[in-house]
């Protein structure tokens, strides 16, 4: 079974837009255990689309088209696919009526731009699972064509919802294909890659990969087989295999954050938290509130990002700043204590560094940074010199400061270990 | 003149890698003056390649390959370029010369898998500046083809060093293309199409789109003509047209963001600035911390999320929070006052609201914010009803908190204009 994927868009033939959208369909195809086996991106010409259209229904079964779905007069796709499968536009009133619904939401009266989005190549079936995305399918002789907003959460939206499990009933006797991502912390990808030699590539059934994402690096198992059973067996294996040389580096597996990692530790310990943030900002606290029910263990912070809020909020001695500094262990260390009293919280953690691009000396470069977590019976404080842009030193610091968190309160192996 | 690109690798459409060798070579071409028609993402397949060779060669002037050039099995662009275009592969002396020298530095002994990449299709030129990185380019009627490895530094570096000077010395007199980008906060995608209904499309010699970025909206206006002069006054005389439309709601131009334009206007006049944070959990922190030298205004926050952090840190009374709740205007009132006067700035900007999923009511749902800034004189507070995930309206939030800021700053029309 065939499928290719087609993008259509301006933005995306002149580089001013990443194409996210094909990547994210090749992938869940691939994963659906779907054989992806052409991407074409054209802009919002009509001969391009309908030229890739043509070819596209003379070569696969499944045909995924994303983009020119929107109501401006670059918004093509309708209107081509009309032409192509010489099938006239007709009005969904369905659509219509979902499109009016959302515009008067949002204080806007219906108008032939927004209309035309209702106007559907005639035998197609409008794709919009709960009203909170739209798109639209349609079969011609033997293939199954899908139509998705270019808009990416609408259209990951659509793809998952919709299209994967569509296609994949479509499909008799799929081989079974699961997937299993594991995410580490604290392990270099080379380091990683020396870890595992002898798993590389092939294992037995099972495909192992390793993708580095700053400042995570994820570990992916793909299995294959036409028994649910062998895939789950081996799968439980090589989970296993993996997590006895690396167990304490893996925070999250699928799509789980650190963030959430350490939520779930912290409501298991029913501990609360608060975090003092000098140079990372915030992103900390933003880190910890983007999990939903944050607010039973996170009870807030400080980002004291002068001295003066360090001294005034906080109550680090200007002695302390004058001395070591406001990146060093001492201050972190009066930071973590000072956040955790003034919060009243279990545990609190501190973070000081030097993001750059300016601020750096011989002594003190960019990239050094000192966390501190104070505790109910001591406080622990570290140094690292991490490297990166401004942006990826703020990341690094953030997680490790999360890491750090997690290991306490699983008990593992702590400061030494990293 | 068309160019098109095409990358080959099972990689590209299984979704495990994403082409950003594709997105770079359309970038630097769309730059350089140059139309790309199309992208075409393929398997390492012998039919697949030829096909999309063949169809390419019919359309385009120039056409980029990245892909398949390594020495395993799977590298295959070589001799499918050899039988596609009928010419008998010739092994290169000076590429094996290159390949030999850098095997020989890796300790590498010459083996028929390494002296493969030697062997170009007749007619064919290395690209090798310097011996960095290795390709080969060959004429085909009216046609110019380059190949470039997939490794991506070594494609980068032949775009930018040879294929790019090349095609634009084959171009004779090569239009001049700008691209403009305003970045627009605060009105709605369909609001946007409606005030340039008359100027959708093409506009004289500009092309303008509109682009949604969550939660900002994007206009892009595109120039090409044969003269620089022509480019740069209709440019400006474009953008004028559109500040005068929408002015204030343009917050950015090119690649500048929200905190930035916020940082430029802060700094201008010489205000420091202290944020209060409870929904947004440090997320206006780390976005107004992403801009170097933000110190010199941004002195710390407050992360508020609990009831009792309020009280304790920015002095929120109990009274208030009992009779109006911490989602109200008369709490981010005393928020945005707290945190000025704690934290001595200028001004203070204060928000409170239910992100979601949990924690709504029928009086105040899910997505409800109130913002609060205090200034010298006075002390704003108002209401909002946002749309989206939790992650949404913690974005939304952060961004209407930095817009109020950039509008009082710059003087522009401020709470009822939004």
């Amino acid at each position: 079974m065939r499928c290719e994927i087609i993008t259509i868009g301006n933005e995306l033939i002149s580089g001013r837009t990443l194409d996210l959208n094909a990547w994210y369909a090749a992938e869940k195809l691939t994963a659906a255990g779907l054989q992806v086996t052409r991407i074409t991106s054209i802009g919002d010409d009509c001969d391009q689309v309908s030229e890739t259209l043509e070819n596209a229904l003379k070569m696969s079964q499944f045909i995924i088209v994303t983009g020119g779905l929107g109501s401006t007069d670059d918004d093509l796709t309708n209107e081509i696919v009309a032409k192509v499968l010489n099938r006239p536009l007709c009005l969904d009133r369905e659509m219509f009526e979902l499109i009016r619904r959302h515009a008067s939401m949002q204080g806007v009266a219906m108008n032939p731009f927004l209309e035309k989005m209702a106007w559907l190549p005639d035998g197609s079936k409008m794709l919009s699972p709960e009203g909170k995305a739209c798109g639209f399918s349609l079969v011609e002789n033997e293939a199954r064509l899908y139509f998705l907003p270019g808009v990416p959460e609408q259209m990951r939206y659509l793809i998952d919802r919709i299209v994967i499990p569509e296609i994949r009933s479509h499909c008799e006797r799929l081989p079974v294909t699961r997937e299993l991502t594991l995410k580490v912390f604290g392990l270099s990808e080379p380091r990683i890659a020396e870890i595992f030699e002898d798993l590389r590539g092939r294992t037995g059934k099972a495909l192992l990969g390793f993708y580095p994402h700053f400042p995570e690096n994820h570990i992916t198992v793909t299995l294959t087989d036409r028994d649910h059973h062998v895939v789950a067996l081996e799968m439980e294996r090589i989970e296993k295999a993996i997590r006895d040389r690396i167990g304490p580096y893996i925070f999250a597996c699928g799509n789980g954050s650190m963030a959430e990692a350490v939520g779930q530790v912290l409501k298991r310990r029913k501990w609360t938290l608060s975090v003092a943030e000098s140079c990372t900002g915030g992103l900390v606290g933003h880190l910890l509130t983007a999990v939903p029910g944050s607010s039973s263990y996170f009870l807030g912070g400080i980002i004291s990002y002068s001295n003066q809020a360090k001294i005034d909020v906080l109550r680090v001695s200007p002695g302390t700043l004058q001395s070591a500094g406001a990146v060093s262990d001492e201050t972190v260390r009066e930071m973590a204590e000072g956040v955790r009293q003034k919060l009243k919280t279990d545990l609190g953690i501190a973070i000081s560094g030097i993001a750059g691009p300016e601020g750096g000396s011989q002594e003190k470069p960019v990239g050094t940074v000192h966390l501190g977590m104070a505790t109910v019976e001591e406080t622990f404080t570290r140094k690292y010199c991490f490297m990166g842009s401004r942006r990826q030193i703020k990341r690094v610091s953030a997680m490790m400061a999360l890491d750090w968190l997690r290991r306490y309160c699983n008990g593992d192996p702590f400061l030494p270990g990293l």
